[in-house]
């Protein structure tokens, strides 16, 4: 295990045990007197309601089945997420799971690695779309990021987004945060809001790390209010959500959403 | 960590070490008497040029340079690996660098989840081959597979099988051995077969553990002779590499080449 992993891992069992020990703040304690310095009142909770819109309820596992997928999406249909998120192969399937409901699908190209071809990944998103697919989670160039060629990561994501936008469906660009340096990150935020993509979105859930609240923070700094920016990658708690939420996301990728509406009181 | 992770780690440090402590044995040391029953003589280790000539000469991470592609590509006109092989990205660069040398440019489809439609990956094929790739690596549907839908894996298989030798190139099939019961390994080699691939293939690198003698023992010993067996995922050393030739395997993907070479004593 790498020491970030450990890191990760401890940090995940703090924020785990935290969600678990701590009193609820009771809304109506009289302040015995004024406050020295103005203080933000705490964030009244979410409703249940609200965190589920929030949620792209996601299954990417290479060995997921049919009925995983059906479950998946029998889940979302119950909860009202805002999507469920799917390998390409099981758009059809999830597609005709949701038809009349307002749950959108969502589907990722170039995924997880980004280091296919723009004509691949506009491919990818024209056929998605065409089975029935309204939001593209796509994998920014990251190798072509790394050398400095924005360039060629700007173009990749306009090439994708006039796709969707041609067709109605929103783009969400990856940036895969944890394989980058902040100014990285920030390259990145610009190449795709000037390609017009409608949201950033952290990871994939499938490198070392996935979203933290200081990333989806800068995220957020960066593309301003305009964009979406979707935290994804190992959030698997309520806390880890809200602190997410936060910071600054508006949309929020998670595998275990179930588990967390029923933290938050959802039966 | 995982147990299997923790095993796979113990498993590959206690190869390492016995791969530095082994004393070579001695070629004609004489037998006291004959054998009680008939055994093996040892294998003749193999030369660089052997091993080189097996190797599949790697670079999938998704952070990968022009840079780093470019060594990779000098590295294997070098030592004559049999092939490179990049992200679907990097093809016409790699095509570029070994323009005229004998080295293949192998790249990867449907990669490395295998959730994606079948005209992605036959479009995916077609395109890589179009720019210069004669080796085709597809991961087969393992949700599929796992639904017991042979159908539907051996006809995507089918159909990049025969995009690709339509244009020259070879395909094989990586089944992720990782994710995979005995039987389903077995169901995966026959559609391979039937579907017409000239290879199958333990492993992406990127699920929880890679190639083992065992699965590629099994491999060899359904597909036959007449098909390749391509062992990937975690070979770092001599000792593993020289594991899964003798286990069956007529190709070996690796990132560590050269440190391999360097073992078996090529400078």
């Amino acid at each position: 295990m790498t020491e970030a992993e450990l890191e990760q891992l401890v940090a995940q069992i703090a924020e785990e045990i935290l969600s678990r020990v701590s009193p609820a703040v009771p809304a109506a304690t009289p302040l015995p007197a004024p406050a020295p310095a103005p203080v933000s009142p705490p964030a009244p909770a979410l409703s249940p309601q609200a965190i589920a819109a929030l949620i792209d309820h996601t299954i990417l596992r290479p060995d997921a089945t049919a009925d995983d997928v059906r479950q998946l999406c029998a889940e979302a249909r119950h909860h009202r997420f805002a999507a469920v998120c799917v390998n390409p192969y099981w758009v059809p399937l999830a597609a005709r799971e949701l038809r009349g409901t307002p749950v959108q699908v969502c589907t990722v190209v170039g995924f997880p690695l980004g280091a296919t071809t723009t004509a691949s990944k506009c491919a990818e998103a024209a056929e998605a779309i065409s089975l029935g697919a309204t939001e593209i989670d796509m994998v920014l160039n990251v190798g072509a990021l790394k050398a400095g060629d924005l360039a060629a990561v700007q173009a990749d994501i306009a090439a994708v987004a006039a796709t969707c936008h041609r067709a109605g469906a929103l783009l969400k660009v990856i940036l895969e945060t944890a394989l980058l340096s902040d100014p990285e990150k920030i390259a990145a935020c610009h190449a795709s809001k000037n390609a017009g993509a409608d949201f950033v979105k952290t990871s994939t859930g499938f490198a070392k790390s996935g979203a933290t609240p200081a990333d989806v923070a800068l995220l957020r700094s960066t593309v301003g209010p305009s964009l979406g920016v979707k935290a994804s990658g190992g959030i698997r708690s309520l806390a880890n959500l809200q602190a997410m939420a936060a910071a600054g996301a508006s949309r929020i990728g998670a595998s275990a959403s179930v588990h967390i509406l029923a933290q938050a009181g959802q039966p």
